[in-house]
């Protein structure tokens, strides 16, 4: 590692001061800054995290948190993040603001038979500056796909390029073959752009969301900033509870990242939880409601069929997908095809004038190693392959969602026939967990399957807390999943060969080996916790400066022991050799004694 | 998952009251019990945790957890555990007791130029039983090995096969062929014998010990039946402070799983941490006093050869074995063929006398991601498949330790190299670490590697504390470690089809399905944490046997839905479809009317 930056070396710093230094949010490290990389126009700065070594050199990571770790830029959650792409997407000129439709106190999830009636907690409603919705002037695809196919390479494109340091050229071919989607609504220009596909880093995201038993707007704003801090590169808004839309309002307004949501979700929440009441016409209300503020892609669980919810009955755990569950009540208290298969098409219009990206559900994912690869999944699966080309016809950009649980030797059959089903489009897993019997750590049981499912190509990661299956994530259990699923997705970078991923291995290695602890620190995925369990056997000030640390003490250090080697016997092989060599003759000229005591 | 008992079908269980509730120490859970299941002698008692489901049924588990767990035995550790194995040592009549090696102050780290003098810390000195070393009558070999080679199952190999539940036919031809061994020191007959190889469960190993910086004997022995009862299935003492010695006594005599050592820390204290002092004598001495004490498996960095040491100099991170790193300034300062190497058959015979295992130590191994899979670890690989056909020769034991640091598409050339080169002993690997970015994590960034590297292979995964280089492990870290490795061991097993072994993934699963909670829990690989976790969100008692969880509240629970589903049309999937069918006929009968909300 050196001076020179590892991934982006065609462009110059813009470097601010140090972050760390004034936003004690961002932790307690020092010596790393939020600094720019430029592009082509002044607009396009991609923020990067520059880590500056005590041996005067710099390593350039990649950076997710959004101007919350910019001490030079006034953040305020009641007015919102700056709507970095608003002039990209008005300068395109094939949309249009218009009324939009009204909000109703329905959308919060409050009936009009509620006794008190009317909107409550309108306190809660998000206070930014007015905004109208955005779509397409006529109707016609102002997807990232559509630009791409005919050749365009838009601003979105040159900055997820620079971030991934590849040619803008080869991010305009992955979005136009379909392999990587770059997640968009132009009603939601404050997004920084980032990528989705197997050419690019493996992508993590991170479900937030209230439910119906508990939690607030404020802690689900909070998750989602504090989600992105550590490394999560999109996020999903899962609620289910009360102020579903303002929750989402609030949410969309503040993120740095794309957010994605399931609308079915808040569809069932205005039938009251009775699925059998959905129709198609709540359910496309609520994709136009969410696409107008902004949700960037969507789950839409439309390849649960009525034909396959039979083939679930003998399944350990039945369907534990909650999109898939409730389309599977749909279907079978109708008799009747799916709603959402039956109205794709239309669907695809919608999505379609406003750039939101599919993520096409896999409703009858396997919940336990005993259902994994079965016929239900794999049934459903060739219905997201039809529909991811139907989706494609549309220009609407497609994303396919995986499993679940998965032992280990059934999980490359997943990616491998995803990939030929789907014709390469992303795959966006959960986990899969290897393992059942882990409550309490299904991070880790997930994080296996998940590194080894990226390193074969899935694109993104969606992860899994210590919570899953007990209980709602707190900020805690936030912190533990992202931090989980980056190790997942930079050890499937490094197997992949991704280029540069490597450099910040190398460089904190380096830094291990020769005892630079606060180097370590700073290069860290978490640097707090890493600081803190030093600390904790070697508080002293001094201890991080020691060519030692608390596992040997300082006589019996093998790091030591190899810099000695070094230093003895000169940097390189051939210099070792060449020393040994004459150590070798000075050994049988005096005599063959032994001659030189190596240590201290 | 039935009453029948899953791994130990063909014996009858010997049922004891429940633990949980006599012994607090085993945490808080209630519904299981300390079981045994008796092989063809009465003194032979193969423990298991048997799990009582609220169903009726119960599930029957591996029990690493020693008599601690079982309210019948009163454990007191200034007795130690009671000698298990003694009888069948004694009645094989091929070892004698003898006076020993005279234990000195110096073995304790106690320096003659010590002002103070003598053995300090003298009520720290082991007060159980007095008892005399024991070794093999004649010096010849007293192995597992050696018995199984002429055919005979001893009395352990039956145990390990009840534990496995394959036929004692299976261990004896294992062990025979070299590719188990079963780690039981004569001086050792406290332990439950276990087996560690790749036809086997695989196995998980937990580090303590004390270091010159921090700790107590208090601790170590309490790190060791804690780990124990977690599911480590052997203990490392890694000691290199004061009272390494006694350390050791008192873990031996308290300890229900094999415990190994790496003699040359001891035998570095011995020369006051000056490498280039240390002499086959010390060493050897060193060895004889641990082998009477009663370590069952010892780590020895025979391979670290003077020609490799050069080959590490242009490494990332040189050498990070602590023994590698001493054996190389051995080898620099004397300019000569490691004393390990050159007398490794003196070294066979002496652990052949008192079955002591080999572990062939990876003094070479990688210590980053760059430095994986390089000529020097091969270099070093080679020369231990050398030294495993030397130590064949002596009947002795032997099992090969392997990295490391290693990125995901690295790891398989490790296992399939070493199956190759060490006639299929079994490995034992360190993780792998597959990437090098996250100190506080590198249980998770290891397990990644840990659970890929057995399912392709690996008999036993050393484990990895979130502490790892950073520093010493407490209690709690030594509980994630376990926990984290017994994952990758199950995950493991799973992929590898290991028979029974996903009965539990089932059984879990089936209670999660019914919403079994407390069933979910006693499943769990660690109860108290995800009842905890269950806690936080719905803390009621109610709460654990609702019928849906804090995730998505009552209204919204797929695990409900598809119940629904189920109990609509039957239990089997022929049954569905002819529900189906039928609904269908009504559905046509009544003008196609919606018939049938299925949601309350």
């Amino acid at each position: 590692m050196t001076n020179k930056d590892a991934r982006t070396p065609a462009f110059s710093q813009d470097e601010q001061p140090i972050a760390g230094e004034t936003s004690p949010e961002v932790g307690k490290s020092i010596g790393w800054h939020k600094g720019y990389v430029e592009g082509s126009r002044p607009d396009l700065r991609v923020p990067v995290r520059q880590v500056h070594l005590t041996n005067g050199q710099s390593v350039t990571l990649y950076d997710t948190s959004g101007p919350y770790t910019d001490p030079l830029i006034e953040t305020d959650v009641r007015r919102g993040l700056p709507p970095l792409r608003e002039s990209w997407i008005i300068a395109r000129g094939d949309t249009a603001e218009y009324a939009g439709r009204p909000v109703r106190p329905e959308d919060d999830g409050i009936k009009h038979t509620s006794p008190r009636g009317g909107l409550r907690n309108l306190d809660a409603v998000f206070p930014g500056r007015p905004r109208q919705p955005r779509r397409s002037r006529d109707g016609e695809a102002v997807t990232q796909l559509a630009y791409a196919r005919r050749g365009e390479i838009t601003p979105e494109m040159e900055y997820v390029a620079i971030r991934e340091n590849v040619s803008p050229e080869v991010v305009r071919e992955e979005i136009a073959a379909g392999r990587a989607v770059l997640p968009a609504n132009v009603n939601h220009p404050e997004i920084e752009p980032m990528i989705i596909g197997k050419r690019f880093l493996v992508k993590v995201n991170a479900n937030i969301g209230n439910s119906a038993v508990t939690s607030s707007i404020e802690e689900e704003v909070e998750k989602m900033t504090w989600a992105t801090r550590w490394g999560a590169d999109t996020v999903m808004d899962l609620s289910t509870g009360r102020n579903i839309h303002t929750t989402r309002e609030w949410v969309l307004r503040n993120s740095p990242v794309p957010i994605g949501t399931v609308p079915l979700y808040q569809a069932l929440e205005k039938v009251d939880g009775r699925a059998e009441e959905l129709t198609w016409e709540i359910y496309k209300d609520t994709v136009v409601e969410q696409a107008e503020q902004g949700v960037d892609y969507m789950t839409v669980h439309a390849g649960v069929r009525l034909p396959y919810v039979p083939l679930t009955a003998n399944r350990k755990t039945g369907i534990v997908s909650r999109g898939g569950s409730i389309m599977a009540a749909w279907c079978l208290a109708h008799h009747k095809e799916s709603f959402l298969y039956e109205n794709f098409e239309e669907l695809c219009e919608i999505l379609a004038a406003y750039d939101v990206t599919y993520s096409l559900g896999d409703g009858l994912r396997p919940g336990s190693i005993a259902d994994a690869n079965d016929e239900a999944q794999f049934a459903e699966l060739r219905t997201l392959g039809e529909l991811n080309r139907i989706a494609k016809r549309f220009h609407v950009q497609t994303m396919i969602e995986g499993p679940g649980h998965v032992p280990m030797h059934k999980i490359k059959e997943n990616i491998d026939l995803q990939q030929e089903i789907c014709d390469e489009a992303p795959f966006y897993t959960l986990g899969p967990l290897t393992t059942d019997v882990a409550p309490a750590y299904d991070h880790i049981t997930s994080g296996i399957g998940a590194a080894m499912i990226a390193w074969w190509g899935t694109a993104m990661l969606c992860y899994v807390t210590p919570k899953e299956h007990l209980g709602l994530p707190n900020r805690d259990d936030v912190k533990t999943g992202v931090i989980t699923y980056k190790i997942a997705a930079h050890a499937a970078d490094l197997a992949k060969g991704h280029p540069g991923a490597q450099e910040w291995d190398d460089a904190l290695s380096d830094a291990r080996f020769e005892f630079r602890w606060e180097d370590q620190f700073n290069l860290a995925l978490d640097p707090d916790t890493a600081r803190e369990f030093h600390d904790e056997t070697l508080p002293a000030e001094p201890a991080k400066t020691a060519h030692f640390c608390s596992m040997c003490g300082p006589k019996f250090c093998s790091m030591k022991i190899s810099q000695d080697i070094r230093r003895e016997h000169g940097g390189s092989r051939a210099e070792v050799e060449a020393g040994m060599a004459q150590k070798s003759k000075e050994f049988a000229a005096a005599g063959n004694r032994v001659y030189l005591p190596i240590a201290d």
